[in-house]
């Protein structure tokens, strides 16, 4: 019989070319983690990811499931007891990967086309200094910023839009329209942390929509020129894309 | 004239043979940090550091002061402004050091035997999988800890005591005694942190003290073996040595 299995895991992508397979490097998510779990499961295994995420982004919890093939008894018998084989799992894998859930799915489970939405946190490092500890985690924007036009225009952003200006995705026939639920801006320690709640993201988009904002913050834009970007969807009106290492996949919501 | 430097930084230890300089390696956090001074001040700088620390260890606050020679017209110039000096220090410096202070102090100021305290924090990750992202922050104990007893056991170290077996420092002659005035143990966060508050610190004591008060955690030494630690000072009474990596020195006290 063949069996569904879904991983949450977290990344620290600082080493990785993001999560996609690559025929041109090993260093990507999928590819060391399909090695590892193919390992403890003595057969080829074949991951979906939730989505895809851009080298140098970390993700806190990722999802992604794979199929087991029929008659199968080794992996059968390695899955039985959960625990034991995220032992085993994360024993084979770097220190920057943490398989920290598996749970069997029905057949019909897809780890993509059923996530119903996704949160993203963007990170800000503000202080006139950067700081030591978290420099791989954060962008650093030294300088106050001016955080109520920030959330003003934030709030100019959420809805339903088409955000062809909000990404690098030129894909034609694609549509480009998402659904942005939220975007909640929290200073907390030092740091501002940008969250944004969606259906879904387009390439870039969550780096391309927090450098608008942290040009907003800055004063170097108004709050409303989202409102134009949106409307033509022009790449070049919006913001500097903001750098990966401050970007964290919170939370993918089924 | 001469002038007397006091410079507070912060270091991520990770990549580092600990503070002092080494005739082996270059990579002391003294060596690298006297290269950019040097190369800033047009001259030869050397540091005194309030202390050493263990390779591996961090820190969020040290204390270093250096002496500028007499006559030094490029020194004086550079200082003039400490703002426009730390960016141009700080460009020079690796991203894993940062310094964030310069302050002129009297001459007679020395950053070792002027310290009058100095506050350790050790930090023990005690989830059940480990984080991805803090990592090189901390020590793996998964499993709950029996904190109650650590705190017990910790009170009893606090005070003026001779700490032999909690040191590898074999010096003979060197007087062994210290008095930790308060040692704090707080859960946070998946973390638990102990904060050592002490006059001074003893080769690998404040690991030691660590080790031992995680063995007590763990129920696998009673609270009050540490008054026979005390007493009759043997190194292999005392618990193990917790790894450097959860080590971080977070003020040095004047």
């Amino acid at each position: 019989m063949k069996h569904n299995y879904k991983l949450t895991l977290a990344f620290d992508g600082t080493a990785y070319q993001g999560w996609q397979r690559q025929k041109t490097t090993d260093q990507t998510i999928q590819t060391v983690l399909e090695r590892a779990l193919s390992a403890c499961l003595e057969g080829p295994i074949r991951l979906t990811g939730s989505g895809r995420t851009d080298a140098g982004v970390h993700a806190e919890a990722m999802s992604a499931h794979f199929i087991t093939e029929e008659g199968w008894p080794a992996a059968a018998e390695g899955i039985a007891d959960p625990e034991g084989f995220l032992w085993e799992l994360n024993r084979r894998l770097p220190e920057d990967i943490r398989v920290y859930r598996l749970e069997e799915m029905p057949l019909s489970f897809h780890a993509r086309f059923h996530a119903k939405g996704k949160i993203y946190r963007y990170q800000i490092d503000t202080r006139p200094k950067s700081g030591v500890f978290r420099r791989k985690y954060v962008c650093h924007i030294p300088g106050p910023l001016l955080v109520e036009e920030m959330r003003r225009s934030a709030g100019m952003l959420v809805g339903t839009h088409d955000f062809s200006g909000f990404t690098m995705d030129k894909t034609k026939g694609k549509s480009k329209v998402r659904t942005i639920y939220r975007i909640d801006i929290e200073a907390a320690d030092g740091l501002l942390l940008l969250r944004f709640y969606g259906s879904g993201f387009l390439y870039h988009m969550v780096r391309i929509l927090a450098g608008t904002l942290i040009e907003v913050g800055r004063g170097e834009r108004e709050a409303e020129s989202v409102l134009e970007i949106l409307e033509h969807g022009e790449r070049k009106a919006a913001g500097f894309l903001a750098p990966a290492q401050g970007l964290f996949l919170e939370q993918v919501l089924y």
